[in-house]
């Protein structure tokens, strides 16, 4: 099954995808000083490493970097419509065993996890855990040895969870999400940016005094509100959890049910996880030139089956679809429904994902390091490594701050 | 030792407090909805509870509920300047044992512990764990029977945790400072907008283009940048935790160590729960007419030995110390070094303590049905208490919510 | 008439007055740089200037700067409500004729502006323009020499145009309001600031997530929507003007009829400078609880006689009064009406004031150098002012800004 | 000269400018607004209009707009890298005659300007005032009888005024730019925003935490500041003009000389109109990695001639070039200095221009019903229009609000 080496779109296009590897590598220091210091006991010499992450710019750096340290890493993309063609040509010519092209059909997609776990990897890296999941529940993968296991978002964490609650999971799975230096970054400051950049480039209209419904206030959510606000937009928010309601009321939103929302927004962004937030019943009852677009994981958020099923659909802009419905109303979909951020626009900008890489690399190599002794469940990231990430991230950006004193170290432990 | 029913400064300011306490109750509607909902039961009948607040016009309508519940309350200062005079004489009116003045010695502040810990209460609520450190080390309470007790504040819980770790707690703790109701609105919402309040009665200086230096960067120092920031101010954070440092640089702030902020700044607000975070070398290094003020828990954040004791001092403005050094140079204290926000502004509005109260009084009723079977540890407030405040609080606001449908909670637990 | 020399509510303030001024003075920094220049010169000696102000701390350093410049100062309060007593009690004692106290009756308020005007001042400074239409329409001052006047505020400005557009101006006046330095930074961060100091001190609740309405988005407005923001509040905007709208509108405030309006608020703040803004029809559409104030100029902005005549009206808290309307419902109405920031609060604080009495003290001296060949009419204040003013304000704070090059003066004067 | 009727860089892409075209037309309402009340009188039958725009979807409405109202349209680029080649080619096959394709060279750029004033336009729209200067100072259009024209940003206003000034104007124009519905939106929010877009989309970085200098506080410099401060940045503001300088003070930001700055901005953005305003010694000062940006109007605010010309130059992602100087530092230029809003983003989104665009209509219909009676001197757009155009644009986005009651008239004129 391994005997093809890689599947990419064009690998003709490598020298393009050099330079924006090498683009992100320049902004992604902070990863530099984690590889900086093992380069020379290659720690990873031996392993192979399966990788499902959407493969741009920022993750070669994480592919390559494995490799640098001794890893055999094969990789594919953690969704059918994220992958940077460019990007995963290069990663071929450098020796990554590359399964990932954008456009692919489900089937193609599963093919190439499948693809992954035939180079028989030991440590799985993942984002959303479908690789861990057929990891688990695929026949063909029964006999995989698997020492441990990372998972990158909250989607992935949420069926894991429910894996773990079930009594089937196989191997322990660090929960690189919950890392502090990852998701109050990752999924606060790179998605925030990357969904405005998304319906900048997607719609290019004005965002300044439009009405945009937020839909979730997870980590996710909060950025994207943040982000909108900055640009001038009046943000709405909905939400399903009281208190993360009550949070977003008193930073200043208006909090209300989606019914309501629906009929207020120009556009909507998803941010939840979850499955159906935005209905047909939603969308029929949306303003005439809403724009609806998905930042959560799956492409279950929106009821996309109403709007690129039933609807008369018509591309008017790169990555933005026209939906006319019956009543002549008009729906603009994003990147159908799957995550704007990475198909209408590039993801997390490097920086962010410098962060992100370090906590899964630094996981990696823990998980080599304890497996022996580390039990079948989920982990969170130890507090070392959460601020060996953050030391290396302030450095890399050249801040400085205190330290406690001895008088204080007294201090805190007194009553 | 009870004998005396209350102790304070002057019986005749009752009319006045009423008027103040009326005032905080409507707009507590939060602590309200619990109070309906028992006030028929009286739960709380032949308890004594002890309380260590802040007596201000927002805990007046605690105290006061807690004996609309049948509860026997007796009452003390959490903080010798705190006290609003007019409340503490409207509650002795109402029958609650208070022993309370503004302008408190040492000594008359513990004896005022004292006098409520003599009232035999079997439940305690607490703010800064002076009441539950004397009830644990004073050998004159020995053989206090305490079935559980609360705490409301990050610096209260930093004590009480190292009472636990020395294997010294006599009865269990409710860490009210923790649930979400309480601390993310409560120390971001209530301490930031009250410290903007305090340094505009105090100094009334323009708070637009001034450095306002943030010293630590938890729930109290995001709150209090975030708000100086809406009023114009460019803000400067100080931390020693890395990930805090991170989180307020991505935030925009300019992050740095204390020893250059200093000579920066023309503000300096304290929030770390920390001793000496403002020293003398700090201070000596200011701008002259450089402003300081503490909104920790204990007035020893900033060095006001050295500010008091080694300066020409003289009261410039109602609560403002002018320090004048050696050198000539200026620094400005405001209330001597205590809790700025209480001594000179009125503490956090109402609104955001009818949701740490509710979750006090919530917590105070779950002590009393659970103590039997609760171990003598720390506690974290339930969950169950938690989402009842914020729905609560989204009620008394007229904010509705969506909920989970059916497909989605089955999605949730799927993987 | 002018027999007696001074008018105030107790002499014995003094003492306190004097250290107000002082920390006025402290940092009003721009001002001492025009008085450095001039204090030699005394260029104001022999001239009288008679002046209709706030007679707050920071009037105060205005006052004290013109005498040291030479001239005789005469001043009376520009409001009935809004002078601080310690600081008029300390003028009178370094030999300004003042004629001020907060409380003033109506006719005692007109008294003290003839009280002024029978000192026969040759140039006069107004706030609001009574004292120059009194000078203007009252016989009793038919025969008084003015050789110039300026004027402070939006309000006075646009009752000087209507005196001017009757023909019937007999003086020129500097429109002191119309200065950059003015009004860009007085009105919106002066206003600003101060606003949001007065809701604070008067209701003491929560600012963030309340719908506070600003009636009015000139720059007053602009400064009090862009303040509450800051502090988490939702704003919504009401205007006249298109244009005005439009800017609200895109600033991403919610913009609306005031019919609207008055059923959604938590807060209003009136910022026009018209009559009936708030108007008995939407006192009686506001929900139970609503707070209503102030900052425009005179108290006709918000229909006091309805809200102070036709309720049951009782002072709740300092400066806050209830009025329950005959449906029970209960609208707060701060200081009477008058203007908010002045009674409540303590008006603009020093380093704002600097800039706008920095633009007096020099309009003032450009009345006397050119009064001769001034036309009877509103005349802007120069540019030469305004930049002066901004290069001292820059200076005072230690800024330092780039200048234009050869090649650049150059290319600007090209096609 | 002008047998050629149009010249596009390829008529095939007239399909895709009509989806952008179209796209564009539906967010600009407003402009709807002006034609539907004209359509039927066709008032700019037998006129030719020259103009000299930039040719994006946004324009395209503009040009079908003069048509549709009767007009003969000849257009070409305002600059020479701005064309969106789908939407010239879509006007070629509207009829319009139209002479821009991206990539031209001075030449190129200079010849096409000639090709529409060989249209005998009577009416000019100009851009940046190159038309205007050529139909003024060209010999080959010394017979050209132009009766009015219009100018839409701040530098062709400078240069046109400067050509009034030496005495050389020809015909009246009209100053399009300082209408307040077209400044106040399109240089702040449209400039502002397509700023954001332009650095998210050459450099694709985290905007969080960068310092991002602003060269020229006018109203571009405004919106770009409060945009990237909106998505996290620490802003700088750099200025010459003193009381700007003040208010980018107050309103938060850092100001400091452009030495200063150079040495400390991740990234800088260029907003003067100015020339020269960063400099090969500013270039030398800045860090590695530091990246450049222009959105004034000419590429004549950075130094291009060094990094272009004396460094080792690579296009790293489109639209940015690494220029890699003798030390080996590296500056990264943004579309080579040219707007980069337009050269690698796609320019202000359409509601903005719609706002400017209805100004440029309603001017051009001005100048030809009163250009018989107009001076050959610089005219403000009139307050009328000004008005009319904010009042469609409120209509178009659904926001109503109040009128002046005739109490308030008469209050507002009486004194």
């Amino acid at each position: 099954m391994a005997s093809r080496k890689y599947r990419v779109k064009d690998i003709r296009l490598a020298k393009a995808g050099r330079l924006s590897h090498e683009w992100a590598r320049d902004h992604m220091v902070i990863l530099d000083k984690t590889i900086d210091r093992l380069r020379k006991s290659k720690p990873l010499r031996g392993v192979t490493v399966g990788m499902c992450l959407h493969i741009t710019k920022e993750t070669s750096v994480l592919l390559l970097a494995a490799k640098e340290l001794g890893a055999t890493v094969a990789a594919c993309a953690g969704n059918p419509m994220s992958t940077q063609d460019d990007i995963a040509a290069y990663l071929a010519t450098r020796g990554i065993h590359v399964y990932a092209w954008t456009g692919q059909t489900k089937k193609e997609y599963s093919q190439c996890i499948a693809s992954v776990l035939s180079h028989k990897p030991s440590i799985l890296v993942d984002d959303g855990a479908d690789m861990n999941v057929m990891a688990h529940f695929d026949p063909r993968f029964d006999g995989l040895e698997v020492i441990g296991a990372t998972e990158e978002t909250t989607a992935g964490v949420s069926r894991i969870r429910a894996v773990e609650r079930a009594g089937k999971l196989r191997y322990p799975v660090m929960i690189v999400n919950d890392a502090y230096t990852k998701h109050l970054f990752d999924n606060r400051h790179g998605t925030g940016q990357s969904t405005v950049d998304a319906l900048l480039r997607s719609a290019n209209l004005l965002i300044a005094s439009k009405r945009i419904v937020v839909v979730g206030y997870g980590w996710v959510g909060r950025g994207v509100a943040s982000r909108c606000r900055g640009l001038g937009a009046r943000v709405i928010v909905t939400e399903v959890d009281p208190i993360k309601a009550l949070e977003a009321h008193m930073d200043g939103y208006d909090v209300m049910p989606m019914a309501n929302a629906a009929k207020l927004g120009d556009m909507f962004v998803t941010c939840t996880g979850q499955t159906g937030v935005i209905s047909k019943a939603h969308l029929l009852a949306m303003r005439d030139g809403a724009i609806v677009g998905n930042v959560g994981h799956f492409d279950v958020e929106i009821d996309t089956a109403f709007l690129l099923g039933s609807c008369k659909v018509r591309e008017v802009r790169p990555g933005l679809d026209e939906c006319v419905m019956r009543s002549k109303k008009r729906v603009y979909l994003i990147g159908k429904g799957r995550l704007a951020n990475l198909v209408a626009a590039e993801g997390h900008p490097p920086e962010v994902m410098a962060q992100s890489f370090s906590n899964q690399l630094l996981s990696i190599l823990y998980i080599l390091k304890n497996h022996k002794t580390m039990e079948t469940r989920l982990y969170n990231v130890p507090d070392s490594i959460d601020v060996r990430v953050a030391r290396d991230a302030l450095a890399a950006m050249n801040v400085r701050i205190d330290s406690l004193t001895e008088e204080q170290i007294t201090y805190m432990n007194s009553w």
